[in-house]
């Protein structure tokens, strides 16, 4: 059984049939033809190339056919066989791929996704807010004394900024429990089941030991950065804890691979429950389209169910009526920097910021 | 205690000093300064810019200095706050990084490396040969097959292609096996001790189960991929198999990170011996300086000692002479296709491809 992949490839129109048989060997045999002896490795293993298309501006659209045997159960391995080789390449984009049966089944997606996180909050129809604990550098009481503040505002989701790790000046055990217990206190005035969600570094135990930190405090949420931490890893760990809903931060995201597919399509799949996103309009550069594109991947249902965009990356209070109109309300509003501007008015501008969202109303989406 | 980071940016004079401010936040503190009440924040940890350069082309280097508390001793945060956010920046390049002390200590860089890796081949001068088994798709006893004919031809080295993992049509524990095996019956005709690397792969579990069944088989090299097993990882699997040399595979590697940096001083860090990369006038576009610069950062000593620059990604055997001119010997030859093309005659132009390295006479280098 074969899946398609998609690249987009600069080049000239008389090379482009080379390039695309090139790429169609380079990720599946990966060695001249001619020294290939066994005829089934010909037939079932070689990458054929299925389509090119010139889509103007010297890009051509090459879709190439790749063997799911290749692939198994091990989402890394997909990675390496869509892009390992290939991403060396500067003029070639990863565009899109169909995802092979057999890791579908073994990845399985999204465990508690958009659905999940509505019932964990209560929050049936409207779309969610959510802020960042920063600075790095902050103390454990500090930070706990932060997610307090944005807590009485009514936020939905206080997040971890995703530079805060393990260091020396906050320990990720002694951070947890204090911003867990400042939520506390802030869930306590307003009533409404604000949810920390720290975020987890490191190898493979690590994750495990942090994940089962935060279980310990009675958390249900964390994020992960799948391009950090190894896509096998996230992948073992949503297996590990299926009772934690998964958000995936995009650090190190920035390879030739379409945002669309990476962040709304492949994090969805190793089993990220949401995916945090640079949204137009902030500090990075993506599209309206691309950022539509991608939320639209992310609340795909297969495999697992939809999981839940999270545009972020330098949004502010005053953009919530367009951003709410852009992405609907399957959506988590994510803003830090902005509301931590406010300095000792956080909670009040918070609750500002989780006003507008629940009075929103909509003009299109 | 700071550590200087140089990134490489597209942009106009007039816009220069705002975005290397912008990406002195971004990879600190990542919100706005005003909002930052802490002052020792303000002081210790927000990056500082510490020089633009125009080197032309409307390209920058801009200098900035982080702090070494951000990082602690994980190299995936390393790599988190070197990139993190700003490789979602389309018209960024990582250029390159100091090594913070902590984390220099932490990962504490190739433990066997180009001294360990001559001792145990006993090859004391010349520049090191090897192969790679493929195409993917054979079964284990046609991989083992393989791996007989080249170390029938005095190879130093046969490596998996990074394509074989644990497919269903080749499973890791009996490829390993087989082509272990396969390496045996050649040295006993050569007398020379071949090396067998075997590629592991998925989460880290599954990586030291891999790596404990090559040792059981009588090995001591395997290659990882760090771009695709996490960074976090590697250095685990590293400080858990102390008596294996570790060589580094590429894949995924195409970020908008300079390879001299990520393949030749960061895979290095992290406890890789040896280090894959695509040289020039093969099949990927680096250039002759970028290669010289990765194979010089490589044989860097600090932390740990030298790691060996492997060449490859198209390699033939007439180009020898002029790879051995350009790397000199402490350089691993990696030619993988054109030695399979040689179909039933492996064995043979293995040989002539080892004689060649052996009796080669530098003209310069």
């Amino acid at each position: 059984m074969r899946f398609a992949v998609t690249y987009h490839i600069r080049s000239d129109a008389a090379s482009i049939e080379a390039r695309a048989q090139g790429i169609a060997v380079e990720q599946s045999v990966e060695m001249p033809l001619g020294g290939i002896q066994d005829s089934a490795v010909l037939v079932d293993i070689v990458g054929q190339v299925d389509g090119i298309a010139d889509i103007g501006n010297d890009l051509f659209a090459v879709r190439i056919m790749l063997a799911g045997a290749t692939i198994g159960e091990d989402a890394g391995q997909f990675l390496n066989m869509l892009f390992g080789n290939t991403s060396l390449h500067e003029d070639v984009l990863l565009h899109d791929a169909e995802i092979p049966g057999t890791l579908r089944l073994a990845c399985g997606g999204p465990r508690h996704g958009i659905a999940g996180l509505r019932q964990r909050l209560g929050v049936p129809h409207r779309a969610f807010t959510g802020s960042a604990l920063k600075p790095q550098g902050l103390s454990p009481d500090q930070l706990g004394g932060l997610a307090e503040q944005f807590a009485s505002g009514g936020l939905d989701f206080v997040k971890d900024d995703h530079g805060l790790a393990d260091q020396s000046y906050s320990r990720f055990a002694s951070r947890v429990r204090s911003c867990a217990a400042g939520i506390s206190r802030g869930t306590k005035i307003t009533g409404h089941p604000t949810r920390y969600i720290p975020s987890l570094t490191g190898n493979l135990d690590q994750l495990r030991t942090q994940a089962a930190l935060a279980r310990n405090e009675g958390l249900d949420c964390v994020m992960v950065a799948p391009m950090i931490s190894g896509f096998s890893n996230v992948q073992a760990l949503v297996a590990d804890f299926p009772d934690m809903a998964f958000f995936a931060h995009p650090s190190m995201g920035g390879l030739r691979i379409s945002p669309g597919l990476l962040i709304g399509k492949l994090f969805r799949l190793i089993g990220c429950d949401a995916v945090v996103f640079p949204s137009h309009g902030g500090r990075f550069g993506y599209s309206p389209a691309m950022c539509l594109a991608l939320a639209e991947n992310a609340r795909g249902n297969d495999p697992g169910c939809p999981a839940l965009p999270v545009p972020a990356g330098g949004m502010t209070i005053d953009r919530t009526a367009e951003i709410l109109d852009f992405y609907g309300p399957d959506t988590m509003l994510l803003i830090g920097g902005n509301l931590l501007l406010a300095r000792e008015r956080i909670a009040g501008e918070a609750a500002a910021f989780a006003r507008a969202v629940a009075d929103h109303t909509f003009t299109r989406g």
